[in-house]
């Protein structure tokens, strides 16, 4: 594993620092724009790059279905195969199976399930998507985990989190016994992926510790604290992050998996985190939700129709630079393909301008000011809405 | 009527020549891509202008129907609506009236027909086209016809003709009485749109000669040819297409409208058409058939599956720089957003550079050459499929 992580500045609990990857650096902390199936949905690589996107994010399990992962090794991995020269992470495909697929059955050796896709049979165990995750060749992979549904009793947590403990060491022994088959190894000087561990434990603090301590004694490079944004309140979350990122080693990176809004991805990074990701920012663009530095925008709205003003006046992108709400308006209401592309091109752009102020607040020793100015908006969001 | 068409070499039929407009000067022969509601499906105007769009076709049925062109009127026009600020034709509404509309009745004064949209009842006249494309604002603006279908009888075509001459000098009449009152009039100093008349005739000469010779009495700046690619043999389409050209005078721009394949604009910009318009490139580009030097292909087929080439390794757009078959087959095949967005960028960058060798080619007197190498290149992908 060839990660470094090198802290620039701390500002109370947030920190600043760039991550050295195989494929280049990242600064933290970041958001990580989802590309599912090697695609952020609608925009083109060099728009990602436009708005300076440093690492995106891979789903394992659809990769594997389609166009399969084996193809995509024999393509030289997922950075050539989609033309993303940059850093990329895979999740392990648990999540997905446990939300996508049908027919699921758990057993200790891993899950049998059934494609959303075509309905074919198929079995992922931790060993099987170590496998996948490393002929796709991403910067950072995860160790398989069962992600705990929400609400989750405490028993049901705690077997699904030994379960995931169990899990995390067997994808560790597999990913150090077969790293160097990584589709880039020689062209990379003998660089390998990076190994992250998955915190679970529901919404229990105490089963949250035991995660975290005994999953730290893994000694991976990066953590991530796994079972969030998945139905339960806001609070809760913060919670559970509160809780449990004090347990994770404050030299390594912390990564909260799928969050969130923008006023909750501001508040997680003040928290600590240095890595979040979320479909959020793409899905809501093409559902027609804008966000913007005023609050949130459903260009659906008729006030809109004529509206010449940008979508943020404040917005740098190029959507903001050159189009008004009332033709974003059109193009929504006329399902033209247009509208998804230039939507989610504005809405990561605000996601990705966020985390730079949030980068530049912690340098700068600004940070709780942001902080204010960000829960205002959110305030007045929820008055208007 | 404020075009200027300057011509600055003929080669044989064809020619090459500068028609300046409100929005800026197009060199001809030209291919112009149909944004039909105020977007060139899937693809960002920026992208547009990187790959040499002179001029884009927005279609007037439909913005009529939506957003609506009061609408579009008080934002500015067209051009401001959709930030293109470069020069724009709109049809007469009358195609898309005869081809997508529903329950249509044709009456001297004009057409009622129902919105393909909700069914709502609505009536198209010369006039009233007139108006409609004034209120968008287009630098180039068409007469009201009666597209001829295809077959038509004789009688039925002469007619039709008959028709489309009395609605061209309603339209020519209404035109010169409003011009005025484009948005753009005060902004652009008094330059006023640019009104084209539409020879029809159905697929017999003499017809074709009788309407081109009327229209030309109402001395416009401009003419086209329609009711072509409506089902007709390829073979007829060409047959008149020749025989109208030398009815029209040299000396104004002649425009084929709703034509065509690669190989096709090439051979009637050959014969002295200057301007051509289709939704094939960015139509095809959605169904994954692709246009290059080599021939078409379709992206679907399994043998692309692993090619790491380009779509076109001699054509210079940014998809072709950056992506693979490979990759563009996976994105067609998972029904990803992007697919169609890449894929329209090409096949339009193919049929603009495609007109560019046309027109460097008229300029250097090797047109000859060119129009060998299309031709050859249409007969071995005849062979192929």
């Amino acid at each position: 594993m060839s990660l470094t992580f090198t802290m620039h500045q701390t500002s109370d609990t947030a920190r600043c620092a760039t991550m050295q990857l195989p494929h280049g650096a990242v600064q933290t902390p970041i958001f990580m724009p989802v590309g599912t199936a090697a695609t952020v949905k609608a925009v083109p690589q060099h728009l990602l790059e436009e708005i300076e996107t440093q690492i995106l994010l891979g789903n394992t399990y659809h990769l594997y279905l389609r166009p399969g992962h084996e193809r995509i090794r024999r393509l030289g991995g997922l950075h050539k195969f989609m033309s993303w020269p940059h850093p990329i992470l895979t999740d392990s495909g648990g999540f997905q199976v446990f939300s996508l697929s049908k027919l699921r059955k758990v057993t200790e050796d891993g899950v049998r399930f059934r494609s959303h896709l075509d309905g074919s049979s198929h079995f992922f165990s931790p060993e099987h998507s170590i496998d996948v995750q490393i002929a796709l060749g991403a910067d950072i992979v995860m160790v398989f985990d069962e992600c705990t549904e929400y609400p989750a009793t405490r028993e049901r947590a705690r077997t699904s989190l030994d379960l995931t403990l169990r899990w995390a060491r067997r994808s560790r022994d597999h990913f150090l016994a077969h790293q160097h088959e990584v589709p880039w190894f020689d062209e990379r000087g003998g660089q390998t992926q990076n190994l992250f561990g998955i915190v679970q434990g529901g919404m229990y603090a105490d089963l949250r510790r035991e995660s975290a301590e005994r999953l730290v004694e893994l000694d991976l490079p990066g953590y991530a604290i796994g079972g969030l944004s998945v139905g339960e309140p806001r609070e809760s979350t913060r919670e559970i992050i509160a809780a449990t990122l004090p347990l994770l080693p404050a030299d390594k990176p912390r990564y909260v998996m799928g969050v969130g809004y923008p006023e909750e991805i501001v508040e997680y990074a003040a928290m600590g985190v240095d890595m979040m990701d979320c479909v959020l920012p793409t899905r809501a663009a093409r559902h027609g939700l804008l966000f913007t530095s005023e609050g949130r925008m459903n260009i659906k709205n008729l006030r809109y129709a004529e509206d010449q003003q940008p979508i943020d006046a404040k917005c740098k992108c190029r959507v903001c630079q050159r189009y008004t709400r009332a033709y974003l308006r059109h193009l929504f209401a006329a399902k033209e393909p247009l509208a998804a592309v230039l939507q989610s091109v504005h809405n990561l752009a605000f996601y990705l301008a966020t985390m730079q102020s949030v980068r530049d607040s912690i340098l700068l020793g600004s940070l709780s000011e942001l902080l204010g100015r960000v829960r205002q908006r959110e305030i007045a969001a929820a008055q208007e809405s």
